[in-house]
């Protein structure tokens, strides 16, 4: 592992290069270190059974006494969903504008943590120093206000981390991606920039949040039905227009939805939301009113299953059942990997009768595209730049965006996880690796679901399991009881009775000649139970469950 | 179940219809029936295991007599690749062009047939009669040579069925979608048209074939390095434009991947690819080869994880590997589902180095989009409508533009597979359902994978498995041996000691309580076992492994 040596600077990511989500960087120098967001990110596919991934901390442990804080840039899930998680482990302050924090302390009651976390609140002028760090803060428009990026005077120089930005001319909130102070910070000299890079693909310039505001109300306005509109849970500018939309066009709201009536709580009561009492009504106030006079917010904006819209799709919401005629507004895009589950919303949705619109009209990402991306290079003139929070890719085109606004390539790192770049009289080369990768959380288990569960579940999943026991008498060496066989995930037994006999048969046989040939090692038991089960059996069906032979002895 | 009565003729889908896959019709008369494709499907992500769907025939099964042939649009999975399931049940002549049958063979080469297949080749200007019905072919342009769409001429009139299609101004075989026969069928007065409507999403034309070729004889001939080129397996069209552009740049093509060197054989010898033989080389050759020389056509256009393209890229390919500096180019779209591993494939070949491109430029669809879909309802002007092939919001887009038309909302059917149309006196009504459904086939079984097994694959692939063993004395009812725990996917065992301890503390004081509660019944123990366990740990785990208790008697 790369230690940290004489008067450098060393930063690296944690997690959120090469992957979207788990969002972590890391700013070292000799005798301070502070962590820049701590995200979390949902299971691949073959992740079976996994609830999240956070990263792997162990670089932040094993130099607690180094680490002075955590601070975070905005409170969406990939970059905050993990801190509960780390804070168990290295308690440190937490440094947050007011909504984030406040995202946290929910997450923090769900979770619950042995000791009072130390959160600290900061706004876009609060300076803090850590030792030799000292960071300030420029707000960004993201898709969740209260968003920030930050600038960290380290001894080598100026490190800046963009977070989530993009740069919005029209924003719900009034509030700027700061143009002024990026260009103070740019002209002071900056060593180093982290920039967001998961638009680095799209050409452009990434539509306003008002664009998607404005498509609502259309709708809103001219819909003479029930209209159902979902969007992420945290896009409070969003929810804003939304409010703003109904106000307009008469209609009173209907929020379905854990998450949603969470951040619309949180978000009311922090005074991040714009809005009068009376415009709320409950689900069950819904169906004696006259269509034209209703909205309903709610979840499942990423077509999940299990959601609010998908409840009221399928007629298991408890007071809201969407109808034909009623207008669905998917105020969203399919996140990666969700692109089918959304379609088959869609589809259901079509069934039922109802309207769907989605696209850009009713939705704008909240990340830069290509000049936007330029734009900040420009702007912050950095020495040394190392594009983040993307698949490597993304990285790679933002790499090229950079060379384009006339950087020099080999100032440019494309890093992995844990890839170390360290600063030293203003020169920047890569240093090794700190360990980083992923830590699978499985209801309260952290980390303790490695290779070989994952292996076995997928083993299941594919053709379930079968069970052979028998029990040996100690005495006479011979069968005392069964074997008995038992499947499940296998086939469906009672159309298998014949299959399931001759098994029977096969590893009776089996157990017989094995002790006739006075085998006692059980292990080779065993192994001559499941090599011949799992012969006989793919041969018959095609199939490899995985055979479980125990023996018992009396 | 509806059945036939009358003069009537009934036209209806047993797959094909609100989703994409599996596709087949049936057009049934008085005294005959005849069914177009014969597809399957494959698993969505909750079918664990499954390897692949096939329509449920039992409508065909039970009304065999009448079953006079499966005529064949062309040669695609989706259309083709349930056949030899189905002839094991319904031994029918089957009908198809040169190339769709010879594919076809190669199915039923793999899978095994005990009965010889009757398979009859027909070409555009063929005309079948079984009995009632009387089925003539035209010809379409589609991504696969040797496609057609049926005119079936039946007691109440003509059904038209278009296949998959476009209008493909420029084709690659300068075979053209038969706009000369559609004119003429069209002028005849049609009764009912079945059409294509994947693409009814998609505004404006769908682009030539030729398009594709073009951006990637560019490539070949600008490009100073080594090719890699995947597509679909079938898609001729584009390996006789692959082979085409290999010649004009000078370069051998090494195929890579067992389903494309299936499909170029076989079309080479039914003479659907012209090629010189010294085109190619094979892939052991490569090495030695300047790279400005090579191209390698290969599989793996869908990010398959074990693929021609992805086993070179990983470095698990015996003579290839891609290297820094090659070009891949991505010769097809991510179909539903895919996005994510295509998305990851592209994501790996960045971190290699290659330079990928993929899109428009070197892709076309098959299929065609809205204003050749509303070209053909002009061409064939029929009285009735039935969108098919596609998700049920296709078929409805669809369903409006054959509105824009001109037609009568009333005349366009939007069906679920098994609802039947029933034609009668020219009129036509929905008529009640047929059985239709899906049939999963997991290695040699055939729909024996029902709801229980997926259920338990389901569980078992989310937390794994407790196995609770236990040998239990007639004579005395106490513990002769265990309880014995064995788990797999739950947890690492050899971190989780005290768990598994404590487990088998718990599993024990639940045998002894229910022995001196005198329980006898197995089943009562079994579940007593099963809710101790379950509660216990979900109480330390937060999982719900399945618990499997086995009971042993001596």
């Amino acid at each position: 592992m790369a230690t940290q040596a004489n008067g450098n600077v060393r930063v690296f990511s944690l997690g959120g290069i090469g992957e979207i989500g788990k969002n972590m960087y890391v700013i070292e120098s000799e005798q301070d270190m502070i962590v820049i967001d701590a995200g979390l990110m949902f299971p691949e596919d073959d992740m079976l059974g996994i609830d999240i991934v956070i990263p792997d901390i162990s670089y932040l442990t094993q130099n607690k006494e180094k680490l002075r804080g955590i601070f975070l840039t905005h409170g969406h899930e990939d970059h905050i969903g993990a801190l509960t998680y780390i804070l168990r482990q290295v308690h440190v302050p937490v440094y947050g504008t007011k909504l984030t924090l406040g995202i946290v302390e929910s997450y923090v009651k769900e979770k619950g943590l042995r000791k009072k976390p130390d959160f600290r609140v900061v706004h876009d002028n609060s300076v803090i120093q850590t030792g030799q760090l000292k960071t300030s803060f420029f707000r960004t428009n993201h898709s969740i206000p209260d968003s920030v990026g930050m600038v960290v005077q380290t001894p080598e120089g100026i490190v800046v981390h963009t977070g989530d930005f993009k740069f919005d001319q029209t924003p719900v909130d009034g509030q700027y991606t700061s143009l002024d102070k990026l260009t103070e910070i740019g002209k002071k000299g900056v060593l180093c920039l982290l920039s967001d890079s998961i638009n680095a693909e799209v050409p452009g310039v990434s539509p306003s949040e008002a664009i998607a505001g404005n498509g609502i109300m259309d709708i809103f306005l001219e819909n003479e039905g029930r209209i159902v509109i979902t969007t992420f849970a945290t896009n409070i500018h969003r929810i804003q227009q939304v409010i703003q939309a109904a106000e307009e066009s008469g209609r009173k709201i209907a929020v379905n939805g854990q998450a949603m009536e969470k951040t619309i709580e949180i978000s009311r009561r922090l005074g991040y939301l714009e809005v009068e009492d009376d415009i709320f009504i409950t689900t069950d106030q819904v169906e004696d009113m006259d269509p034209r006079k209703v909205a309903i917010l709610c979840t499942g904006s990423q077509g999940e299953p299990v959601s609010a819209l998908m409840n009221m799709a399928k007629g298991e919401d408890d007071n809201l059942t969407i109808e034909e005629g009623d207008m669905v507004i998917i105020a969203a895009n399919p996140v990666a990997g969700n692109e089918k589950t959304v379609s088959q919303t869609i589809d259901f949705l079509y069934q039922i009768g109802a309207e769907v619109v989605m696209g850009e009209n009713v939705h704008s990402s909240g990340h830069a595209r290509q000049e936007e991306l330029k734009m900040m290079l420009n702007l912050v003139k950095p020495k040394y730049f190392i594009p983040v929070h993307g698949e490597y890719r993304m990285q790679f085109v933002h790499g090229e965006l950079a060379e384009e606004t006339g950087m020099d390539p080999n100032n440019i790192f494309l890093l992995d996880k844990g890839e170390v770049v360290e600063f030293s009289k203003g020169k920047a080369v890569k240093a090794g690796k700190v360990p980083a990768g992923n830590v699978l959380i499985d209801g309260l288990g952290i980390g303790d679901v490695g290779n070989i569960v994952l292996r076995d579940r997928r083993l299941l999943s594919e053709d379930g399991i079968l069970v052979v026991v028998v029990t040996l008498s100690k005495k006479t060496g011979t069968i005392a009881s069964g074997p008995d066989i038992i499947s499940r995930g296998f086939v469906y037994v009672r159309e298998s009775e014949e299959l399931m006999e001759k098994a029977h048969k096969k590893v009776t046989e089996t157990l017989e000649k094995s002790i006739s040939d006075n085998v006692s090692e059980w292990s080779t038991l065993k192994s001559s139970i499941r090599d011949s089960m799992s012969r006989f059996l793919y041969e018959k069906t095609k199939r490899r469950p995985m055979i479980l032979p125990i023996i018992m002895e009396i």
